[in-house]
């Protein structure tokens, strides 16, 4: 085995076999086989693809490379939640606790946000005192005591995964179907789940921007965890257009606790209800009602437990951005788009996100817009405020909405400007 | 400009801008994109390809990275040869003095072996004292005195080309004709020669497999050299069949002081005059008489002043290897076929060439073959002679004969076993 001929065979459109994918992960992983060389392959497969077969192989390989977590012990079944990405996707924070609301446990391993989309465990950071870092103990017994956890991943699971994303995301190599979906799924098996819902966004503010990919993704995903004993179903959801209201670290989480608080944007409840009754179902709970733990306050409780068990304050105040700059409605109309890509980058640009791994992200700085598609917008009155800490980075944020990023006029006739939230499910 | 934007423009088909292709050039030189983000674009490049003008442009930004070298002040000409590589392929020897004796200058720039091909200075450090490191005024000043020169590329030409190859030889992605002739003529052209000529290889033996690729590689390469002001012409040559009867180092070289003195095998003999005649026109020298320059002894004593000035002895003994063995023919018949990429992996595990650029080589290693394709061999009669210091690679050496590297038998009808040795020509 050598990593070149390794190379070679997929550069050519050929199939790596089960030896040369166990071989390649694992040498790339002692650091035998180099970055370039990685990068060489990770390009001839996001170019010539890999089939089904060598992405079963590819996952397992990975999950291999380091501990795989064992929630057999706990008394109540285990289900997780991960999403591709999207802008305003801050359905994690009260999904999570809802769901242990209603009798599953939660083992949330999430990331930090890279490029527009933001990052779970950077919107979390916003609230004082709350870390990320627990080792596996510590998650363990939050598990068993509140029922859900959102934390990091722990630098044993799947560290061939973790190498080769941060090489995937210098190289160009991220747009890859086989390449996401063996990402994904061996960090969600490794994590050791019994069952799994994944999120799968289309549109312009996600990886796949049209549904025939994501069903691809899905179905990839939905297959790699059947074969490894985790049941998996994916819902196919809208992301042309944000999620709820806010784009921004605290701007979320503030979102998310008023749908806690039985309130909130009606997209961002539609969407964290449908994905708990799929996690639900999938943990063998299909009776239970997520909706009366929003009414009834119990997955606020659960919530609060859970932000207080990470040494975060769930009653401080959440932090504000110093500046914030107003965008109003050029025009009256209804308003029939709003760029789900361009807002994200907005947030971005205005310090929520970070361009590099190393960069800090501001807990307040973010985009709130006032309106969502079908609703009346009047000339002059507010669209959009942005927030940030540094005033200076207003110029190239509001750059980011010169290119259609808002549509303001009348909605044709028998065309409805909201679109359907969820597109599809895959099971 | 950053490396990513410019990844997946190639990655998804598109074409380079020049300012991308000089800024990435520029910035892998300089460190600041790294080396997984260039095999990551090298890889994309094998797959997807380069347009003529892309070609063109990444070939003058590898010029452009370092200095380029100016021969103007000599009193004659100059003209150097570059052969893609093939086994036996010791042409450069006879053919530089040769040029020299006939009223050219020839700065002759060449390189070490890796894998299967030998390398030109790997051949000439078997005899004593000769060395391949010269700087700029030493090879000025011999190319002035003696007419010839063959030696090392300073680090001075083309860095971006050195640092590629590198980079290419290790990630998969050497066998890419834009990046093939890119990194030739960047070389040549960087060496400041007025005229050039290409010994492009076809064959088992060479990089380009078959007739279409060579013609496209040649053709490429003419078009850089002449856009580039540099006059340069292609010989399209087969490597079906290993040239001469020796491939090794200091095997090679006695075969080399063979044609100088007259003799030689008839393949060597005819290329290397043919080549000459090439390099002699290009040089405006289209009367001069390579042939008479041999019989003479006038190319032997250039030779013989070339190989004094770079501290060699020339009448000083060729090492040999201290063990021989002997492989002789099964049957009786004509030899219908010597594979010359066989023959290469027997004198390379013998250890006449090296698998990592830090390996040694051995000066008396390689092989001899005692009949040509069209010859008549006996059963029991030596076919080849492998020479080695190290007994032990024999086994493994013998085995790359395994696999239909001879074939002996009687030729059909109308077919020449003697395969003709100048496919084409390419200005």
């Amino acid at each position: 085995m050598d990593a070149i001929s390794i190379i070679r065979t997929k550069r050519d459109g050929g199939t790596l076999s089960p030896e040369q994918i166990d071989w390649i992960i694992d040498a790339y992983t002692r650091g035998a086989v180099a970055h370039e060389q990685m990068a060489a392959l990770a390009m001839a497969i996001v170019i010539n693809g890999m089939d089904r077969e060598e992405i079963a192989r590819w996952t397992a390989a990975k999950i291999a490379s380091g501990e795989r977590m064992d929630f057999s012990g706990l008394s109540r079944p285990t289900v997780d939640k991960h999403s591709t990405g999207g802008v305003g996707d801050k359905i994690t924070l009260p999904l999570a606790p809802l769901v242990a609301a209603c009798g599953a446990a939660v083992p949330q391993l999430s990331g930090r946000g890279l490029g527009h989309t933001g990052g779970t465990l950077d919107k979390l950071e916003s609230i004082p005192g709350w870390r990320a870092d627990l080792d596996n103990e510590e998650m363990l017994d939050i598990l068993d005591r509140v029922g859900a956890v959102i934390c990091a991943a722990g630098p044993g699971l799947a560290p061939a995964d973790r190498k080769l994303y941060a090489l995937r995301d210098v190289t160009g190599t991220v747009e890859s179907i086989p390449l996401i979906a063996a990402s994904i799924m061996s960090k969600k098996i490794a994590e050791g789940t019994d069952s799994l819902v994944l999120d799968v966004k289309v549109g312009s503010g996600a990886f796949m921007k049209n549904l025939d990919d994501a069903r691809e993704l899905a179905s990839t995903m939905v297959g790699l965890g059947t074969d490894h004993g985790v049941r998996t179903v994916a819902l196919l959801t809208d992301m042309s257009v944000p999620l709820g209201l806010t784009a921004g670290n605290a701007l979320e989480v503030r979102e998310a606790v008023e749908v806690l608080a039985g309130g909130g944007p009606a997209d961002v409840v539609e969407l964290t209800v449908a994905l708990a009754r799929e996690m639900l179902t999938a943990a063998g709970l299909p009776d239970a009602d997520p909706e009366r733990a929003l009414a009834d306050g119990s997955a606020m409780d659960v919530w609060r437990r859970m932000i207080s068990a990470q040494g975060g304050d769930p009653d401080a105040p959440l932090p504000t951005a110093r500046e914030t700059h107003t965008v109003t409605a050029p025009t009256t109309g209804t308003l029939l788009g709003l760029d789900a890509y361009d807002v994200g980058l907005v947030a971005w640009r205005l310090g929520a996100g970070r361009a590099r791994k190393e960069d800090a992200v501001q807990a307040g700085a973010g985009v709130e817009w006032h309106a969502r598609p079908g609703d009346r917008v009047t000339a002059g009155a507010p669209l959009l405020t942005l927030h940030t800490d540094t005033p200076e980075r207003f110029p190239r944020a509001l750059e980011a909405l010169e290119n259609g990023a808002v549509t303001i006029g009348e909605p044709e006739d028998g065309v409805d400007p909201v679109r359907p939230l969820i597109l599809g499910r895959v099971d």
